[in-house]
């Protein structure tokens, strides 16, 4: 008699992702598939004080079991880090720390999602957020995008439709779609979210990776303008994009009840995120060296963006549309089949990967309807250098 | 309207515990309540080093996005620690690294809960498993203990009784209750795993801290005696007590399919445990010192549990009674009523704070039928000195 695993387990399918990975072991390939970023991007020296420091004037706190909720000097730091991005009046005790934004995603969907719950989501999002939520029995619905982020009005009748636990968003860059939500519609999704009691997520990993001008200020910065809005709104902040993933800090902003409860099942997921880490970072972000680390990743990636963008349209010409990001880590494509060229992604993407280069197709990243012409490709991980060598190799796979 | 949280938080009560520890900020208190080993006793210095190096080394590994089953280098040095605690033939890829053991529990519960599921466990058991099984549903079976762990002939009838997803066991040195599971019951468990095609679930974070001979070999290492059933086994290993509960890191041994499916829901849950903090314990496992360290700890907790023990006689005498634990952090005691003395653990607990000392009164610590006379007392956070002073406050507050 074999096993038999939680009836949770049949919502999940990780297969068609797990198969491409597979796939990126081959040698010599240039990789576009993941959200890595690029280790040479990692200010050592900084995180290496910062840990030296962390063992040497607080090493009871930092080797000791943890408050759940985080590292007090950490949840600081991260406090004045979150005014410091325009959100007003946040203190420690407005957030905890979470074990990367994964976890935070975890501990939304352990707290809030009853099997047969239903959570909107955008059409494209985060693949990790499809599997985390169906594992609580979610039942996500699809709300569509464009390069102006989710598009409020059908949010709207969404919303109206299917009485939502709540609904999640990228706003900023997103993943997959590089989208940024403009401002108007952000100031309209705060009004939906007090005209419908709906809680908002607003998961942003990606919002300090801007290339030129900074993005609108975040849904929850803007609450300020509507303050009955701010119970309704519940943000996840993330280090791994801009520090260092390794570290696993993560944190969530959300009203006191909520944050309780999440506290309550962080407690019996991993007790606390590890002050080890927790100390170090608070330490780093404290050191000052934060806005300076955060420059030379905006210049770099700004740089990397920039080449692709360019590369794709030499190499790929009218065979792919996309618009360029304004930071983040990816493009969002789509296969046009101009001049009976491929349309189908998937196909696509086994053809690179015999040309050398790997991307992930665009179904997966939809909870329902995908659009298989589409696509991601990452301009994190690779050099200018290898994403033209990358881009030239997709030009042969078409 | 307010939020309505998922169905599954209402399964869980966690208002005793937390009543208790706020009033643990008085001044001066001593507490026996926590399982907090002694910051003094960490290796700073050690560790200092590991993660120097691990920075200076292993930079990009240590920092960057890593495996959801775990840090590879850190795999094979806890594949090595487990051979040389006697587990024959475990290798890296046995075992996935989980952030602390609470999370090997909360991805077993994910993994192979369904609400209604029942999970037998000691009756007491580790808090936080009762409410981590929960959360996701179970309906937990209490299976009696004595000084020699888990009543065999009892369980036997519970297993067949009830038809559980599994049972859940600390067999060595158990949390609260110090007791150890002798050699021969250790065998009939895994005599029953193979007659009722049941998983065991072995949770063993203490079973270093001996403080005179060894124990017997962990269940999972006496599968070399009976290889049918080490497929029923799952083993829960952590670095909290022994090193630093700081790092969160702990593992997970199972069978293929177990730790596929725990692997997938990890993913999910935090993507995988800190790099940073994994390369920093696989640095200092592979620098030797935890043999030393474990000594020390070892002889330190010893002397605090015969301290202990002590003084309750001489201070308590009849009022209470206990098994001198061999390991762990651990006294479990009841309170005999002897003299006309108070015999309930919650009222002895409000009258020791009065006195200025805390502990855990046992009724939280069972799935069902709870005895009000227990309680249990941890002699890991406080010094001899502190024990004994602790103890005398005790003797007062009866």
């Amino acid at each position: 008699m074999p096993l038999q695993f939680a009836s949770r387990l049949d919502n999940v399918e990780t297969s068609a992702i797990r198969e491409l990975f597979k796939l990126l072991g081959k040698p010599g390939i240039i990789s576009f598939a993941g959200g890595f970023p690029d280790s040479a991007m990692f200010d050592i020296d900084g995180l290496k004080q910062a840990a030296d420091e962390a063992l040497t004037h607080e090493s009871g706190g930092a080797l000791q079991y943890g408050a759940t909720e985080g590292y007090e000097p950490l949840r600081t730091q991260l406090a004045d880090f979150m005014q410091a991005k325009g959100v007003a009046g946040v203190e420690s005790n407005h957030l905890i720390v979470t074990t990367g934004s994964q976890q935070a995603l975890d501990l939304l969907g352990k707290t809030m999602i009853s099997p047969g719950d239903k959570v909107i989501v955008e059409g494209p999002t985060f693949l990790a957020t499809i599997q985390c939520f169906r594992l609580y029995g979610a039942e996500l619905i699809s709300a569509p995008i464009d390069a102006d982020g989710v598009q409020v009005n059908q949010l709207e009748q969404l919303i109206v439709q299917h009485k939502p636990k709540f609904v999640y968003l990228i706003p900023t860059f997103g993943n997959p779609s590089g989208a940024l939500l403009s401002l108007e519609r952000r100031r309209q999704i705060l009004e939906l979210a007090v005209k419908y009691q709906t809680l908002v997520v607003e998961d942003d990993p990606y919002g300090d990776l801007y290339f030129g001008a900074p993005p609108p200020p975040s849904i929850l910065a803007l609450t300020k303008e509507m303050p009955a809005a701010r119970e309704w709104i519940a943000h996840c902040g993330s280090m791994s994009k801009v520090l260092s993933p390794g570290l696993r800090v993560g944190w969530l902003i959300a009203q006191p009840e909520l944050l309780a409860k999440a506290t309550m099942c962080k407690q019996f997921s991993d007790a606390h995120t590890s002050t080890f880490a927790q100390a170090t970072a608070a330490r780093y972000l404290k050191s000052g060296r934060m806005p300076e680390t955060l420059k030379i990743v905006r210049k770099a990636y700004g740089a990397r963006a920039h080449a692709m963008g360019e590369a794709l349209k030499k190499h790929l010409g009218g065979a792919i549309e996309f618009t360029q990001p304004q930071g983040g880590l990816f493009f969002w494509a789509r296969l046009t089949g101009a001049g009976g060229g491929i349309q189908d992604a998937a196909e696509f993407a086994k053809r690179a990967i015999e040309q050398g280069v790997a991307f992930v197709p665009g179904t997966p990243f939809y909870a329902a309807n995908p659009d298989p012409s589409t696509l991601r490709l990452s301009f994190a991980t690779a050099n200018v250098e290898k994403i033209e060598e990358g881009v030239g190799r997709l030009g042969r796979a078409l």
